[in-house]
């Protein structure tokens, strides 16, 4: 999906909510969690009830694997449910890939390509191994990477809002010395960094809702990109504040919830429950557009 | 297998040799590529030849996934063959997971998890996300957490070695300002960090070979952890350099090599091939040992 495609499916929909697909056969309701395909038969409910609230669906892979080789067997009729459907929506896998580039190559292929088992618009890469292992990401037509840049946990304090200088020159001298530049948290020299890597029609950027009032600081960086959202609801971050800090002109936002969705009832009208979840959200998300 | 039983292990086999299974079937020889199993039984050759002369497989999942679920179905027979051989080795899922704790927990299940379909010695992980993303990988009995640390590709020198100051903070008088300690690369501020998180009898870290001279470095952070260091050979790292600054009393070093060993031949010699280039490593690290 191009980003011209998302805009409009956003304006369509007056809705930027994506949910997120974190199935657990623990939370599920009893009367599905024994059954062969329980976890497509959750998605598929879950699905039916929130598409015309949402733009985006976002399983986590963790979830599947969790479950083994038929875990992902559970995640592929899912995502060839939703490439059944005939309604446009955006398709994230959030993976956290990122490997050297031959081999991120390879993870590329696995979640975006369309002749592949899954076929999703979107993967989410984590940066700590720079250039090469994000950029094969970026090569599939109408196909996205979302870098991590401040994500919405508490680790997040441990290496991403470290003060860092530019980076060091080799060899030319002591390493350990700070060179050139002022100092900028870690997340922020990813954000500036990775502007060489892709650009706003196939880069987009994980921004935890927890700390919201830092969405200034990454406009700056970032004036235009999408940016993926995590940690409304459950996680403690707030739309409102979210909205505030990040909106553009043409929304550059995808807001994800999973647990305040999914899990809105555990009883066999799970399924109304989470539209019912899902349609609040797009109903602030259209007064906000 | 805990570090006792590797330390055992290595000084049994004299090796400190881990094989990369980054098993690509465009690759293979040309008897193997179209039969059903092809991957499989590629990999039992190689294992069933290199098995005398190593202490550690490392698949990376990306070259299993980008066959789709049909990729970790081999993959599976691959482990399963691999516990059935009543010989120790030591496994490792080259993964490069992470994300937020309670779903890191389920990563830390779908690799280590005794139960699972895999059920590796250890996960290699992505540090980006920080301490909530790396300790659900600690807590399984005798299994491992390998963390990035320096890598050996070209990318690592976006970030990794940035220099950084200590944690800022937040809340307290801007953020940006520099507090504390010195100024020290991005992978070092990782290792020191890391070390609350684990321990040496399951944590180890990736150290590039690429970077040999930068060994002395890592040692002095982490003198006794066990390093995985990949990128010797078809990399371009020298084994010579790996010891002479990496080298412990317990060897404390698992040094990877993939393409220089899988393929040596792409004729229906590839597993003697294999076998003759793994013998070559081994007896080099004999004479060390």
């Amino acid at each position: 999906m191009t980003r011209q495609e998302l805009i409009s499916l956003i304006r369509e929909r007056r809705s930027f909510l994506c949910v997120g697909l974190d199935t657990d056969p623990a939370k599920m309701p009893a009367h599905l969690r024994d059954r062969q395909d329980g976890v497509f038969l959750f998605n598929r409910a879950i699905i039916d009830a929130t598409i015309d609230h949402c733009v985006a669906y976002k399983p986590n892979l963790a979830f599947y694997e969790a479950l083994g080789i038929e875990g992902l067997r559970q995640l592929k009729l899912t995502m060839d449910y939703i490439h059944g459907l005939g309604k446009p929506v955006f398709t994230i896998a959030d993976a956290k890939r990122g490997d050297i580039g031959n081999t991120s190559e390879r993870y590329a292929r696995a979640f975006l390509d369309p002749q592949g088992d899954f076929n999703f618009d979107a993967i989410t890469v984590a940066p700590y191994m720079g250039a090469d292992s994000v950029q094969p990401f970026t090569v599939y037509d109408g196909k996205w990477v979302i870098l991590l840049a401040l994500t919405s946990n508490k680790g997040a304090f441990d290496f991403q809002l470290l003060p860092t200088y530019s980076s060091p020159k080799l060899g030319e001298g002591d390493r350990r010395e700070a060179v050139g530049e002022g100092c900028v948290p870690l997340y922020q020299r990813v954000l500036e960094t990775s502007k060489q890597w892709g650009n706003e029609e196939n880069m987009m950027y994980v921004v935890g809702a927890t700390k919201a009032e830092m969405l200034t600081d990454v406009r700056r960086i970032v004036p235009g990109s999408f940016l993926l959202v995590p940690g409304v609801g459950a996680q403690g971050g707030s739309l409102e504040e979210v909205c505030r800090y990040g909106l553009t002109k043409d929304c550059g936002l995808l807001v994800n919830s999973s647990r305040g969705i999914i899990y809105a009832s555990n009883g066999e009208d799970f399924a109304e429950a989470a539209g019912r979840e899902a349609q609040k959200l797009q109903q602030q998300m259209a007064a906000v557009l």
